[in-house]
């Protein structure tokens, strides 16, 4: 599996951030061609300081060029675009090609 | 599954940072109590862009609390000092409780 991943910053008010992610964006990413699924995770701290990021979304494809092709699809550009409408306290994207991990 | 999640950005020397981590910090991690898992990814980037790190480690634990124990022990206080002797480029601490993630 490749996992697309986006770790959103801590938004000004979580409330709204948690329902335009709900009923806008999720809606949007849900039909992209060749998603195997999405994980949503809230981002917990560590000993007694705030994590460093609000949520951790994580998109599986079966391959990158899956993962490629999803974003260039017309529901990838609309995330984009939607993106920017409210992750505006900012958002980290990468891949991480679980197929090439090593385990330690 | 909890994970712990360490985000390494990009090293100076990236091949004395990978020495570093196989030889010196996996075998720190590896005897933390109650450890089910590690998985080493490096992050690739999008859209021609860089990844905004180098290096994804998700350690999985049964439960929050066992995880606590982890980083509480011997190993997880010497993996804190160690990890401030080779990664001087920066890493970002969190947890992600997999039991309360959501599927979009």
């Amino acid at each position: 599996m490749v996992r697309l991943i986006a770790l959103y910053s801590q938004p000004d008010d979580p409330a709204a951030f948690d329902s335009h992610y709900r009923d806008v964006h999720a809606p949007i990413v849900r039909p992209y061609p060749n998603l195997r699924g999405v994980r949503l995770t809230k981002a917990d701290g560590l000993g007694g300081r705030p994590a460093p990021f609000y949520l951790l979304a994580e998109m599986s494809f079966d391959s990158r060029a899956d993962l490629d092709e999803a974003l260039a699809s017309d529901p990838g550009r609309e995330s984009g675009r939607d993106l920017r409408s409210f992750a505006q306290a900012g958002v980290l994207l990468f891949v991480a090609d679980d197929d090439a991990a090593l385990d330690a």
